[in-house]
């Protein structure tokens, strides 16, 4: 099953998607439907009003979630490559609810930034909370999957040895275009390719076989800490491809289109546009 | 005017403080109340129910700030002393809503750490929006202010480069008692003492006029990254003193009492309860 938050005359929609059409579930948004304990059969049964998919404005497909954690380095090739150890713990990083885009809104290149770079990630999205889990019991709490790219402004991750400020600018992380449910039969959860594309040019593709960390591992290390929510997202981390790593180092400008996809889920699109301040 | 969320037999309720009664302003939290664009007029005029303070259950003044941005490395004097330079940027990490609790409720030490230690700290919250503001302009953006312990798993925090699950661990950061409004005339802005005691021996005492980063040039520098909400908190940073840097280190056992103190805003005491998982 896919789900969706669009974006509707009213608001916002939470809807079911089959195939061309998006079916409302009554739900402001997923968040608002995986709060309920039994969201999997009320988007199951949805039959309200109904939208051509084609014609759908995505808003982010969990608008608001209480927690968005971001993993970094955990991608094994990537690690290796750059003659690193493999990590024992992940590296664990913040980014709030406004950094959030719909899968083609707009990326906004900060005004204050000359160094927006591309990560294209894979989000895990929790279902039911989760608190001192283990990683064998993690998958019942993921509600599933979707494609989020972490833009990342690289003046400012490094102006300092903590990351955050680099890492939440306002309108930088698009994340959809829709939730995956972690049953559905399309998915191939050991191993999806995750592919980054900049202006038609790939710059990043991976299997998430790859990640160092998987989804039920970081569930489960993630619930020693804190209690995991309905709607809460985890950004399991980029691979290789990142254009402050190249040489000569590249960044997105305004106009650069950023496409990012992963198998089984689906794709982003996002223009970036430059910051203008009035 | 002095604010605070109070727990009643409903749920909570944002209160105006007035000595040694509590006026019910209708709204239920200080978040909800800083909500409201004329929160200032709604608060001084309300006139609901009263309860007496010293009976008083405390919340987390606000208790779900949209965003909590910490800040690290920001005393001076405990940077020089500590043979660093002074920092060109604010050093700035996340911690989630989940981790906060009221001014009198026990601190977790979670099974997971061995090394959970205190950083007392004066926050800010956030009164109105605020985006690409400039320092001389942030005053009227600021709430008023709070006292916070931003309580550290030292074994987490540095587990990787990052911070954040060092800082985040579920009901770990008293923020209280009260928020104190940015125009009381009991506030001395420029200057009010910081202090942290253990079990009634002093190991914190600083100055805020010691901030390398003050409260209106971190709203500023945030507003340049993301628009600033009501409610939304800044812990400013804690000064020398902690435990992790004592030789030998100390840190907090089941039973340690954590009193924190600031000037003219008001005192938490929080006893550390050691997790029990069942």
């Amino acid at each position: 099953m896919k789900l969706a938050t669009l974006r509707t005359a009213d608001g916002t929609a939470a809807v079911r998607v089959d195939g061309t059409r998006a079916v409302e579930t009554g739900l402001p948004d997923v968040g608002a439907l995986l709060a309920l304990p039994g969201w999997k059969d009320v988007a199951a049964a949805a039959s309200g009003p109904e939208h051509a998919l084609d014609e759908a404005d995505f808003a982010p497909v969990v608008p608001r979630p209480g927690k968005i954690i971001c993993v970094g380095l955990n991608y094994r090739r990537h690690i290796l490559e750059m003659g690193r150890d493999l990590p024992e713990h992940p590296t664990l990083f913040a980014k709030f609810a406004s950094s959030l885009i719909g899968a083609a809104d707009d990326i906004v290149l900060p005004w204050a930034s000359d160094a927006m770079d591309w990560e294209g990630e894979l989000a895990v999205v929790i279902g039911s909370p989760a608190r001192h889990i283990r990683p064998e019991d993690a998958a019942r709490h993921i509600a599933g999957y979707a494609v989020l790219n972490d833009v990342t402004a690289r003046d400012w991750q490094f102006r300092t040895r903590e990351w955050l400020q680099g890492k939440t600018f306002e309108a930088t992380t698009p994340l959809g275009p829709v939730l995956v449910t972690e049953d559905d039969p399309g998915l191939d959860r050991g191993s999806m390719e995750l592919l980054c594309e900049v202006d038609g040019q790939v710059v990043q593709r991976a299997d998430t076989a790859d990640l160092v960390f998987g989804p039920e591992t970081l569930v489960s290390y993630i619930s020693t800490v804190l209690t995991l929510e309905p709607g809460d997202v985890i950004a399991t981390g980029t691979p290789g491809g990142v254009g402050h790593a190249r040489t000569p180092q590249r960044y997105l400008t305004d106009g650069s289109v950023v496409t990012t996809r992963i198998s089984g889920i689906g794709e982003l699109r996002n223009v970036c546009r430059a910051e203008k301040l009035g």
